[in-house]
């Protein structure tokens, strides 16, 4: 079997130093990577810039990337031969319109900074999806949780959608423990308790390999 | 002697997950503060968003911010007490004009973002620098660089100021080495070899200690 995760932030440069940026540290992404490797898996890891060390699994291979256009380009080009998506990154939605090639110097008291969309990586690859792949998506939602999640499930082919409250303390960015529920596409819900990142990887492994195979026997 | 230390870089929510960021790691503060220390300072390093661990001397007290205006709060509650300031963090110059409470949902193709200056942190503190204090700035530029940062050194009243170029290799954000030159009020450039910023941190004590001495001596 082989895996292909995206992992951590992107970050879209406005000058050389200057970027718009989120807070995945990739923790979640990197764990999934280890526990897909752990289960036998060939497993294609695409980072986003992460302080984390690369998983030491030699069945895992680590891409670095920074832009979402850079994540993109890795996705696609390691999406067709694998059997399983996992879309762990956090994407801009948006970048910088122009990237300016030398340091923007401060000028007035406001800066107006137009930014465009974002290639969206797992709804356009999710166009591309053959009936035998599985594509499991993250939801990191605010309000409405459980109708974005599933919005984002239908709109980007995903077969799974593991939603992440930002109002579970201990649970999302920046912490090493993770609270999540995972939708189907049948509208099936199941709710795991908050646990350790590299726990709740275990239980997503197994997770997707079960409904995975039930979808290939079906 | 006290010593009082900004490093890293600063982050401003655009909403409760983005963020506008710089490449600032804070390995040059971090690198100062240990030198200074090591001379037998008091140190208050002002960290930003840093991956770096806590730097081991018991004389260093390290206080962990986020924003532009948070650095601010702490550098002007410890600077009047401070016999020598160092600003070596990244400050953004602008914020975004509105935080949003919720995850901004993405919408349009494009989209406009309004942002608005921050404070300037050491040019706010110059104001305030008594006779024999002592502040220290860096410059970071990509054209007109040793005229930059002479006006820089001017405006900010600093009495020296270290002049980092991207344009070096191996010099900057994310190295593990450095190369500056740094300037005074008369005018005087000290250019170092690219070197460790541990052993630039050491170099730059010792000339802030015999510059320092001559200004109380005078």
């Amino acid at each position: 079997m082989r895996v292909i995760i995206t992992a951590g932030p992107t970050y879209e440069p406005l000058d050389p130093v200057r970027f718009l940026g989120n807070r995945s540290t990739g923790k979640m992404g990197y764990a999934l990577a280890a526990a897909f490797a752990a289960a036998g898996a060939q497993v294609d890891l695409i980072s986003g810039p992460s302080a984390l060390p690369a998983p030491a699994h030699p069945a895992v291979q680590l891409t670095r990337v920074e832009t979402a256009a850079e994540m993109y380009a890795a996705a696609a080009a390691g999406a067709p031969a694998a059997d399983v998506w996992v879309f762990a990154a956090a994407v801009a939605d948006y970048r910088p319109a122009h990237v300016a090639a030398e340091k923007i110097k401060k000028a007035g008291d406001t800066l107006t900074l137009e930014l465009v969309k974002n290639v969206d990586i797992a709804a356009t690859l999710g166009h591309t999806k053959r009936a035998e792949q599985f594509a499991v998506g993250f939801a990191l939602e605010t309000t409405n949780e459980l109708a974005h999640a599933q919005e984002k499930l239908h709109r980007k082919n995903f077969d799974l959608v593991v939603l992440n409250s930002l109002r579970d303390a201990g649970a999302g960015f920046g912490h090493d423990t993770n609270k999540v529920s995972v939708l189907d596409r049948a509208g099936q819900v199941v709710t795991f308790e908050l646990m350790a990142k590299t726990d709740l990887a275990g239980e997503l492994v197994r997770l997707v390999l079960v409904r995975r195979a039930a979808v290939i026997t079906t």
